[in-house]
């Protein structure tokens, strides 16, 4: 048995490390310099992650406490290296400097983002700030289980009141808002996303309105009154992820309560999913979203790790990769008709007499309801948009705290035609505002735009695409997206890297002819 | 789905850390900045003892080479932390001070420990051993695998002449051996160990000569011509692990190639074990051992939390909590008379038929062997006293490298009745050496003869323990060792601790008496 503690280890690897950091080194410029700084940085957020990873998927419960307290320390040691004047010094001079390539112009640059971010809120802000989320997400909670708006009204109203305060820390040309939205898409503002949400709202709620008159519902009845057993779900998303390309040897897949994508670095890559016995589609293309965010991560310039450049490129992008699997591909005819003989495997009961074009139909129900994260990917985007159309005008003071709840229910009625029974149904359904994070929801539906776009330029490169899908051959599609967007890393600015991706800059239109034709061929409704 | 980054939840964190350091602090004494200080180096192996866990139980393969950038990260944080010249300056004041508390004294005494470990090699020397050590590793490997010491010889050379220079860096009174025995139990020197391997050379190497003449063997027949589930395995090792007092709700079980018990505090104590399909008491008997690893961190005093007085106590003492449940417990005649049913519940077809006896008689078969890591309890201690007094010559220069290999097999023979067929099986079977771990070995003795010396001390105030581990009663006698072990921390110096709860210094006569008493048991021979 190897002993608790294994100090031999311990010692050895201390003096691996004393050992790098002895040769005498040649004077470092100042772009080494930096470098070197980041990659500390870097290494603080790996270990970070593999905190955060472990504290969703595996902690003891009465780990918590302690737990929070490292991941408080490793927070404080990041930032006290992100904030540190010599880095100001640093990116000073390096942006006087000429003759910067592409990529060392990017890390200066993302640098002097993050320095900015880190810098620019004084720090009794930013402990105002703290306290305040943290006694905001009690309310909220509370709120949201008494379902009663009243109880989160107060710190909603001077959450709002902080976020335009922070905003007006963090600086912006025309509005408050578009610095709380740059904080999640670098360069993103109102003046581009107005359009993007137009297009949609002109073109998507008009579908699902002809959807909804229409009232044909697909036979759910083999999927609802059947039990799915955990086992086979697993198999199940194991395999489409490994199908896709997925790499378990630097990555796994584990069960959590909230599904997400994390882990320390492209080497180690962590997945989670959550498995129903009611529901076997939530697992699979859960998994299928997770295995996007996944392969962007694995899929990163490896040449540039430790590096800005090197990391996925914000938000929007990386739910265009988790958005792509799950939905344009994983939701298509084709890939139902490939997997169906692996569902029949693994289910064989469940699956009896089930064809690819019933399995398709399934998965693609279509129907107004009132949870966001239960929306199918129609209605989805309306969700995003109402957010997006409340923050904006509660940033900006056109809507009042005590008329938001209100003006939530109209808008669901509006553009979904479902009114919410009760607060807890409606606008007090999500975390994100009681956590500051006001902002943050439109990166959602940009991730949804990005995907359906870069979709149709990767079918330009692709003619047999279908046929592809259609025989589980995910390689060329993959290896696409590596070369125009994963290995492209942050070099670009998002919107600048869909543009060179596709050709076009960001834009609804893709995404709005992709599901013009889903319906169509779903439903024979024609735009 | 959650996004793959959780910006808001990282800023949220970033942010109570920072509400944290902000309330104007009143002036801090020196014992409180050192207190302060060592709760930061203790953050720092909280946070290294997690991704080291995770690196042996679930890392993917790839992720090895940026997981060792992450460890060597955290280790440069903590050697930084530690050999800050702030705390010498701070004990040199506290070492003057009157009026400290036991504990007070110390936290000031383990920091002064440590302190000095960490300051007193210079730099240079840790990188050559550093560089000596990752080599050696390799040339030890290889000789292994080869079977042949030669291409090991140069390199064991040079890290007993590496040892010696760092006994003298680290200075000693008599012997430099004892400066490395220090090193993993504080207060360790030959004038302590001799006494001890000497009463076990006198009164366990011939009761085993005894046993072998004998020349009786164990009916194992049940137990090698059947198949053991993990399925079972696993059941019976979590029922025994709860039994004993294990809180799952602070600590998981898990399965990993070499077995151990980590993780980063007492509220996240994880434990591994591995199963065999022809072998079921590997499992069983090492998820006990682990569980009384886990059992004492658990039971640290919780008020002392990121105190050195509030750690376990030195290797040797830890080891004494694995061995008690392991051994002193689990292969007691009572203990197999409780378990039984469980066996037969999870091997019903296996097990038909078997009684306690002859369990216990399976469990205990004595058999001189060639490994050490598959002997059983009376062997194993010569074993090590082999291997210690090999140490001891060697650093003193009284045994050449060159003629290690024979000497071991010599010893073997002498002591144990059996001789390596080759070098692999001989002198190359442990990495230690290798490793650079010399005065390592003895710890795992100590805990041999501490868990005796505990039990027997137990017994006193427990008159019905027989009779308590009969009916799976496993509180009384966890509670004992709570109070008088695992609260205690390392306020005392171990050999005081151990005298403290059981009224005499550390000896080996409990153990030989209870190992006399149990071959007469076992065999009918009386020593």
């Amino acid at each position: 048995m190897n002993s608790v503690s294994w100090p031999g280890v311990l010692l050895n690897i201390d003096m691996i490390q004393v050992m790098r950091r002895l040769p005498p080194r040649i004077p470092m410029d100042e772009y080494e310099e930096l470098m070197e700084r980041l990659k500390d940085i870097a290494l603080v957020r790996q270990v970070g992650g593999l905190l955060s990873w472990d504290q969703e998927v595996l902690m003891p419960p009465k780990a918590a406490a302690l737990r929070a307290e490292q991941l408080a320390w490793v927070s404080k040691e990041g930032h006290v290296r992100q904030t540190d004047p010599k880095i100001g010094e640093l990116l000073e001079k390096l942006e006087g400097e000429r003759g910067l390539d592409e990529v060392q112009m990017a890390n200066v640059r993302l640098a002097r983002e993050s320095y900015d971010k880190a810098t620019k809120l004084p720090t009794e802000f930013v402990t105002e700030l703290a306290k305040h989320n943290s006694k905001s997400v009690i309310s909220w909670t509370e709120a949201r289980e008494k379902n009663d708006f009243s109880i989160f009204r107060d710190d909603l109203a001077k959450s709002i009141e902080l976020a335009r305060k922070k905003a007006d820390y963090l600086g912006y040309e025309t509005l408050r808002y578009d610095a709380l939205l740059d904080l999640y898409e670098s360069g993103l503002s109102v003046s581009r996303l107005d359009p993007l949400f137009q297009g949609l709202r002109d073109n998507v709620a008009p579908l699902i309105k002809a959807v909804n008159e229409r009232g044909e519902r697909p036979d759910m009845s083999w999927v609802e009154n059947n039990r799915w057993s955990q086992e086979g779900q697993e198999a199940l998303s194991q395999r489409v992820s490994e199908a896709i390309g997925f790499d378990f040897e630097a990555g796994r897949r584990d069960a959590s309560t909230h599904p997400f994508c994390g882990g320390p670095n492209p080497d180690d890559v962590r997945w989670t999913t959550r498995y129903s016995e009611i529901d076997p589609f939530g697992s699979l293309y859960g998994s299928m979203h997770e295995t996007g965010h996944g392969t962007y991560e694995q899929g990163r310039p490896r040449n540039l790790d430790f590096q800005p450049a090197g990391t996925a490129n914000g938000l929007g992008v990386h739910e265009s990769q988790s958005r792509l699997w799950e939905n344009q591909i994983g939701r298509s005819l084709e890939f139902c008709e490939w997997s169906l003989p692996m569902w029949k495997e693994h289910f064989p009961e469940n699956m009896s007499g089930v064809t690819a074009e019933q399995l398709w139909k399934s998965v693609n129900l279509l129907e107004p309801s009132l949870i966001r994260v239960e929306a199918d990917e129609a209605t989805y985007n309306i969700h995003i948009m109402i957010r997006y159309e409340i923050e904006k005008m509660m940033i900006s003071g056109d809507l009042e705290v005590d008329d938001l709840p209100d003006k939530w229910d109209d808008m669901y009625e509006e553009y979904l035609g479902v009114r919410a029974p009760n607060r807890s149904l409606g606008v007090l359904q999500d975390i994100h505002w009681s956590m500051g994070a006001i902002g943050y929801f439109p990166t959602y539906t940009l991730g949804n735009l990005y995907s359906a776009q870069l979709l149709a330029a990767a079918r330009r490169d692709l003619p047999d695409h279908d046929e592809q899908v259609r025989n589980g051959e995910f390689g060329p599609l993959l290896e696409w997206m590596r070369t125009r967007v994963h290995r492209r890393g942050s070099i670009l600015e998002p919107a600048d890297l869909i543009e060179e991706a596709t050709g076009t800059p960001p834009s609804p239109e893709a995404f709005v002819e992709y599901l013009e034709k889903k319906v169509e061929r779903l439903y024979g409704i024609t735009a």
